[in-house]
């Protein structure tokens, strides 16, 4: 049976292979109820004799000590992005053992993680948790070649995911750049350095059994501690955890694109206006195009103006780095550093914290830091005129992208600012209704376009103070009607029926379903 | 029904008041096991909405937000010493509204806690968790005057009787030298620093409720956040969370008794001579008399033998920081700060590293630190000639001294030397039994005293290296008969049948039981 959710997404009540759907009850509605109805699972009872050795001489020995069997869910961090070879070398390692039936349950995927088409294919994986997924990987399983379909969570819906046992993790891969033999890691220094190792400080308080992976074995002990040895069962020195070049490389450095950088400026003046930019505010930018570009015109505001922020929060670049090294923070929080020059300021300096997810967005504990946001800007793949946002499917209505901490810091933040183009190449990026819903309406403020500003009606107070300072707002309907004359109205992807995604909000309910592509044409 | 342990003590199977005894099985027996048969328990799931404020206006509000109920538990740390008022307010207040049967479970009591006796004796607390217990209120626990006996662990044993459930904590007060809004706060820096605040990361964890209480508010976010804001309820502002002078002052000095320095410097030979002394040893004293003079001794062979150490851990005092700062030992890590100059280093080093009592002692994880250690050296109120160790009561009987990391240690180390005199004013300390054993025999090397060292008979090896360095090796038994014809045997004290305190081994068993005193003479 199909009904429509109080978004008006087409989410069954029942998905084969997932089970029944708790929907999507609004923002707030499910978090602010004196008893959310779930428990935390109790974390597993461990203990070691004094003076025994937690050494491996392998990844695979140390898979065999952690009693591999079919069904098992695996999970890993994606700090180490695009040039990651622990998730393929784990999960081929099982598969030449004999498991299936594997749920694979990573913080996200990403282009490193193509190698598991096979893997998909042949049933080794049956189960996918992951923020995003990308390129062939996603294509595989928009096309319906997956058993079970993924689960699409975001940053602080996998910290809750994990605390609630919905994700019940039998072995959690950790790879670090540095580590002692008892399994005090970091990935802070050394030649793999990625940074912050936040999404894996969740894993390893919940996991049956902690395989924590290094190239850089160092001496006892291993100083920062990101991750402690009481957490940490076996410890592995291979050869190399990824390729440095593809893991973190270089600075991170504004866009040069004219567009990009127009609608980074009409965001900043939205943020000066809106009444949040003042003494000790709080700030988060993607890092990416228009986003990460709105970083430096409100870094020029501030010197201007002499308003001195309190922190940054997320993906931490180096750009931030130089914001806090600069006073103009006085602290980062980081979940995840998005290049190289960021693990030097982990490392070094007291004021950039290391952070869990759960810590960051995690929905299901004290406040999360999310919660303190006054500003975030985030991008979006697609938006539609009800203000949700799409960051998950393309247009294509393939799997490309990733959650993230998108839905997370659009609830937290007192102002949640998207940045977007009207249009991509011809194709509109303002829809009636986006193709799949990631994070609400509900908990967006603007929508920046090169051709204005829109503001969500929900936040008239905010529309009005934009008016008064005389920025370009428009109005989102009127916008896409100009911009659909433009592109001409797309055709859209043909779907099947097959459910491929669940698409889970925050705190655990479906938000919306990815269905498979139809490729019968 | 009464039963002789393994070790020979008098623990019977039931405990009026504390319910099915668990026996001592030896020092690994349990914790070797494949499934130790027990399980941790759920933490609380959590939520709150974006931008509300955690601060009550005074302690009482906090404490009304949080349910207070008969029968309830409450935890705090004891980092404030014998400076702490928060112990005191809290249960001051709890009376006042009339809250009866309170399960007090603090990581330690102090001089501090002495207005705690009216409290025992009307019925407001009538359970309690502790490693010690002192002056006042040992005797009248020590009297009888308490409903149920009290329940005396190891650091490390707390940390397991948290995550077991078996201290259920309903709210954790916790004093922070500075804190913020959200709850991030510490020990390290303010008015009122005492350090690490190490045994309170555990209460955070599981405490249905917890409460930050500061002096000291400030601008978020407080750095270092020794304890996160994601497991804090609600934060209060007080005037003084206790009196500074008797929370941490000056630095620690090595002691000027002859006696003890000629102890510590035999327990620093036999220490050089035990094989273990080498390039990369960790090492731990305690930071009393002869204790804390090993350390000098220890000091001066590191630098005259150009020996660096891994670490130091435990009770950190500013010997310790020294010799860090003199590059003798790679890191610190510190659960518990014993004066004011140990506070600047944890806020200031890196390699100064705050760690949980989880960490640092806990029995149910993948490894604490005592696991890894080379060299404990510890003091005692008496031995006996199977090297078992008292230091929780004195020679009339009564409640006078703390557990602490003393049996952690002692299992956990390669070499556990206990530094004692071999007796005090007319008294001898070397018995044939134990009054009360809160370390078993199984785990000391070595009884250092003035009159010469004695090896325990199951460390051949031990004794044949220290002799043939030509230290003064005597026989324990031999000791002992020489001492008691100095001293004379003393009268014992008297005991009735009742039981007052339970002392149990780090893993959870029961190794000892304290009779009440008899005042009947």
């Amino acid at each position: 049976m199909h009904t429509k959710n109080i978004l008006g997404f087409d989410v069954p009540d029942f998905i084969e292979g997932f089970g029944d759907v708790e929907h999507y009850s609004g923002v707030w509605n499910k978090l602010k109820k004196e008893n959310i109805g779930e428990t935390i699972i109790s974390p597993p009872v461990k203990s070691r004799v004094a003076h025994t050795s937690k050494m491996k001489n392998s990844l695979k020995e140390a898979i065999d000590a952690c009693n591999p069997h079919d069904g098992m869910t695996v999970t890993f961090h994606h700090h180490l992005r695009g040039g990651d070879y622990i998730v393929e070398q784990t999960i081929r390692y099982l598969a030449e053992v004999g498991i299936k039936d594997i749920t694979l349950a990573s913080s996200s995927l990403t282009s490193a993680h193509e190698c598991l088409v096979p893997f998909v294919k042949d049933g080794t994986i049956t189960r996918i948790f992951s923020s995003g997924i990308r390129d062939e990987l996603g294509k595989a399983i928009s096309e319906g070649h997956m058993k079970n379909p993924v689960v699409i969570h975001s940053h602080g819906g996998r910290a809750r995911a994990i605390k609630t046992g919905r994700i019940k993790i039998d072995l959690a891969v950790v790879a670090a750049s540095a580590a002692d033999c008892e399994g005090n890691c970091t990935g802070s220094f050394g030649p793999s350095a990625f940074g912050s190792i936040g999404y894996a400080m969740i894993d390893v308080m919940y996991a049956d059994k902690v395989v924590v992976v290094t190239d850089n074995l160092v001496d006892f002990p291993c100083i920062p501690p990101s991750i402690r040895q009481h957490n940490v069962d076996h410890v592995v020195k291979v050869e190399t955890i990824g390729d440095p070049s593809k893991i973190a490389s270089g600075t991170t450095r504004i866009t040069k694109s004219p567009m990009d950088l127009r609608i980074a400026e009409m965001a900043a003046d939205a943020i000066e206006q809106s009444g949040v930019f003042r003494e000790g505010y709080s700030f988060q930018v993607g890092a990416g195009g228009a986003s990460l570009a709105v970083a430096k015109f409100m870094r020029d505001k501030m010197k201007a103006q002499e308003i001195k922020g309190s922190f940054m929060i997320g993906g931490i670049t180096s750009y931030c780095v130089d914001m806090l090294n600069e006073g103009l923070f006085n602290a980062l929080f980081d979940v995840q550093s998005f290049d190289a020059a960021v693990s030097t300021s982990v490392h070094g300096n007291t004021n950039h914290v290391e952070i869990s997810s759960d810590q960051y967005a995690g929905p299901y504990n004290c406040g999360c830091m999310t919660n303190k946001l006054d500003v975030v800007v985030l991008g979006a793949l697609e938006v539609d005129t009800d203000f949700n946002v799409n960051v998950i499917t393309g247009a294509d209505g393939v799997i490309r992208g990733a959650s993230g901490g998108h839905s997370d810091t659009a609830a937290g933040a007192k102002l949640t600012v998207v940045v977007c183009p009207s249009f991509r190449g011809r194709l509109p990026m303002i829809k009636k209704r986006v193709q799949n819903v990631v994070t609400p309406g509900e908990s967006i403020d603007l929508i920046v376009t090169e051709r204005g500003i829109c503001v969500n009606p929900n936040n008239k107070n905010l529309e009005v103070k934009l008016k008064e300072a005389g920025l370009n707002i428009v109005d989102i309907d009127k916008l896409r009607e100009e911009v659909d004359k433009i592109t001409g109205v797309p055709v859209e992807p043909k779907f099947t029926n097959k459910i491929v995604g669940v698409i889970e909000y925050r705190d655990g309910s479906v938000i919306d379903v990815i269905r498979a592509v139809d490729t019968e044409d």
